[in-house]
């Protein structure tokens, strides 16, 4: 496989294009956005005029856009998965949630090998050096295989179905939100009760409060370093509300998942949706505060 | 120092008082439980018939009784703070919170050496390899440094004010408590929407949603590995209370560590006191399946 269709170009869609172009491969590629489009070109991508051209001949396609509405909008409003050839593969790099990644299978039927391939590491590993969490048949992830192992140090085999690789992602996405809040809380709380935040980050992070997310958006956290994000705040209003609407579908009972959505929401409500989601500390700090009105 | 009282021998107690006998220390202890002041006399300890035996002619009197009740009744109820020699060191290696470590210190005035110093790292580290978080005077953490550096492989001097050691391990309790919630959230969520709960421990391990919390308690939560307790569950309803009660008393809301609290209140409630802190998955299994009355 050396010549692959891709649809979605933001934080991490680029880098994850520039790792295949790294390895020199030939990538054809469609974002709303033409300046985009314009940086994937600049590093040696071939840019398509819209979805279905991307799609066109490619061995395999990748899709990283936002979230599910822009998926079913690229593979069937703009109709990109019509234009793929028979058989080719249809890669769901995006976090969209288990029962969306099966109706995208199930809508796209036999024709197209479908792999659910969400993708964990952030901006910074997006050059190849991602974890994946697959979900697909044998031969489907066999037929990927040079593809995943370009992108990706880690490539994770959760199940022979579509979802299952979405499933694990949302289980992860559940721990990483409450712990970007929990880190939120624990820093603003500490700062509130005369412990210097800086000497708590220091001594919690060989600590039983450590968590991998208080070790990576802790510092962001206490300097403020909003932009330009890393992963932005509202991944996390989609992220957990993916997990809520798994729950919900599911009549699962979460205590804690809810609480952290309501606080991400909360951040996108005050404008905090495009900046970092260390911008978290920002929300607490306001919910924490006297208002100017007082 | 080499003459040292101890009142409180629980799970943590007597590994700590081991670590001083290890060191070729002679303690005095005293629990009201008449098993474990025998298992300390068989490592070596001398036992006290009170509280007030325990600290009279000591160097330093070391507390690791289970909450603040306990505390005002052996130190105060039952004499040991008179008892003490004037200029002793009086440490409190318990989690009473910030609050009732000033109330302690406020109460024996300029006569003692008050020493904040709770400890963390589980009854594993007990035996002289814990991380302390100290608040005190330089010339009491001065005084005590031979005790601290026995009992523990990192000593962290947090400030100079007694409540300081107490502050830093509250935050650090609100981030373990509710990492352990969210953990048990997780593999719970995990095992209800069809992913095995063992590859979900395998995969976040390495992955943005790891916590500390996670790496150690999940193992016991797949294994339903709760018995003996490492850490008792009950530890958290008291630990989760000190953060309610600090954050109240200083007018802070806080959002996640409320929810994590109710969770370990539903556990205690439901008979889970008692065993390891893991049962907290038994809490969610519950909260999540059809009862047998339906």
């Amino acid at each position: 496989m050396r010549q692959v269709g891709w649809i979605g170009l933001g934080a991490m869609g680029l880098p994850m294009v520039q790792a295949l172009l790294d390895a020199g491969w030939t990538v054809t590629v469609y974002d709303v956005n033409p300046k985009a489009v314009e940086a994937a070109v600049a590093h040696g991508a071939r840019p398509a005029a819209d979805p279905a051209e991307a799609a066109r001949g490619a061995e395999a396609l990748g899709i990283m856009v936002q979230d599910f509405e822009q998926t079913e909008e690229v593979l069937f409003g703009r109709v990109a998965a019509a234009a793929m050839p028979d058989g080719s593969i249809l890669a769901l790099f995006n976090t969209i949630g288990p029962d969306n990644a099966r109706r995208v299978a199930t809508r796209v039927g036999e024709r197209l090998k479908v792999l659910d391939a969400p993708v964990s590491g952030g901006v910074k590993r997006a050059r190849g050096h991602l974890s994946i969490m697959v979900g697909g048949a044998d031969e489907t992830v066999a037929a990927a295989r040079e593809l995943l192992d370009i992108l990706a140090d880690e490539v994770e085999v959760v199940g022979p179905a579509v979802g299952d690789g979405q499933a694990m992602k949302t289980v992860n996405q559940l721990l990483a939100g409450v712990h970007i809040a929990a880190a939120a809380e624990a820093l603003a709380f500490a700062a509130r009760t005369g412990v210097d935040p800086r000497r708590a980050f220091a001594v919690i992070s060989h600590s039983a409060g450590y968590s991998w997310m208080f070790g990576d958006r802790g510092p962001r956290m206490l300097d403020r370093d909003f932009e330009p994000p890393r992963s932005m705040l509202q991944i996390f209003v989609k992220d957990l509300g993916i997990v809520l609407d798994t729950a919900r579908a599911a009549g699962i009972p979460l205590f804690l998942a809810p609480q952290a959505y309501q606080l991400f929401a909360a951040g996108k409500a005050q404008g905090f949706g495009r900046l970092d989601d260390s911008a978290m500390i920002a929300v607490y700090e306001r919910l924490m505060s006297p208002g100017t009105d007082q």
